[in-house]
């Protein structure tokens, strides 16, 4: 037995109500009746076996997952809305933001990045953001 | 504290040693002096947190995750070597591995079918095995 | 002329019509006015010239696509939930596609995983079924 | 200073307003107030950096956009749509517009060609096409 | 039984032997064995029921594949090879080809066209052109 | 004429040579030849018009570009390399890569992480890293 793996719950936990408060609950009420233990699996491995790690900062790691989902596109909208939701919760500017997603017009293409920054501008609408 | 998260890492270690013996002290040795715990995050998310749970058997995801890199192609062709072989010594049949790469082509392509197929003949050869 | 080449057709419309009822009419009734002879080409390719073989079954085979599409995410939405309807009506339990569908995460990341696990409950609940 | 690279702004705007009127317009109205010139940016990097170059022909050009849009499949469905509707406007025919679509489940799987196609009627039944 | 269907077989085998001399029995003596049909399949379903088809000429079709491969980048290396020198032995020019392949920059981005770029002039040199 | 769009090409000059000296002149020398002006459109297009602009700082731009090449993982492994050295000369701790790249497990697979990780740990090897 590992007390360090076993810390990823409880880390993650941490780390996911920061980031994306009642997601845990979100994910068990969805999935646990169909897939037993799949929510705390998730917050476990997500959260506390990664965001919550040392090594790199939650700014620089939320950064990173903007840029992944940007060049996924719209394959991952419902994800990429959820974490630029999290990325202004943690302080990142709207600005920011916005570049790093044009930036991913280099590396996944025009269409996935036009397709990210559009899911990106409904979520400052959402959030009553303006340029 | 949850003891089933727990648990993950136990049965982790059991299901990888069975499929591919050797696996965690080869990712430790390679990963976990640059990435703490690696290892043990890999070996209690992947073997423990989904090869070992109830609801499909070792050989049904053995199978879902050789379609999988199939479709994924050459970006990931040490893997599809890797789980071709753990197939092989789950049981699964020459035959029936290159029946779902074959399949595979429907749906990602041909071009990553016909090398998936051919990471999948490398294998045979070299595991001496003939038609 | 191969005899066993133009076996595809009939083989794939007996395969089709007991996976999907009612494909071969309906691909020919959108597509063939555009496309002639769409309909009898991926109905012998796809069923005949591959679900339709020998050295995998059709429990298999749908295990494999599942997989695949689960993969590729949202942006093969409308296939995930056709071939989830597919592999239950071959008798293959909610449970284990859920597992599958879950178990690529570990391949194509959790957004196209959980993507593709929210298309797999949509079918779930319009066919009434409960955990 | 590069005169040749300056120049791939007029000349993206000359080419984009042929394939694509008011392409600049829309593209600065949506997006220039998050991410200053942007509009030009992407008018002269695609329009005049790529398809306004000698070396092969817009109609050549627009195939080729096509196939690759038809490969990434639902994930750049919208771009699918408007890059359709240049190639009819460019003169490129209905069928061989689905003709290059369908070629492209051999490459990108027949889940991505058939979700393109379903885009390209879209687009020919909004613009009163038939077969 | 379809006619037409069974048509492709035969047409595919003039297609592919015009574009790739050799194809079908270089497929046959290494896949044959292992997936009995295979070649045939292969060569029925991309040669004649595609590439063979009216409504878009060869070099057409061609340049859409060149591109299609070039967005899916270094995981189809080896079938962007194949295809470059079956487009240079269509009549396509090598210019033509690089700038489809740059144009790719645009929907598959940057890294993966520059890899589709190099595996072209990898060709060319082996083909012994010169700019 | 917009004297912002032709400021790109010097601007991505002076951001290239900082952060990947001798890339214009190796880019030049490799594609001009057959795509004439290709150096400097991808300099102006990749460094000028995105690295070099405001709004988020190169560390900030090159964690991104790190995350997105892991996600796409052996697919983009040349680019990978030198992404990672272009990273480490900003400055970015080997650790702080390496997490960001083990993180990409999340959203592109475990196969495109572990193979980005391995090109990775290639380059801190050439560039005598230790742990």
């Amino acid at each position: 037995m590992s007390p360090a793996y076993a810390d990823n719950l409880g880390r993650g936990r941490d780390v996911s109500e920061r980031v994306m408060p009642g997601l845990e609950a979100a994910l068990a009420a969805r999935y646990d009746a169909w897939l037993p233990g799949f929510s705390e699996w998730q917050i476990g491995t997500v959260y506390g076996g990664v965001y919550g790690r040392d090594g790199a900062d939650l700014k620089t790691r939320q950064i990173a997952t903007v840029a992944a989902l940007a060049v996924l596109g719209d394959a991952v909208r419902p994800q990429m809305k959820i974490h630029v939701k999290a990325a202004l919760d943690l302080g990142i500017s709207p600005r920011e933001i916005c570049e790093i997603v044009m930036q991913m017009a280099l590396y996944g293409g025009f269409p996935a990045a036009i397709n990210a920054l559009n899911a990106t501008l409904e979520v400052f609408e959402a959030e009553g953001l303006e340029p």
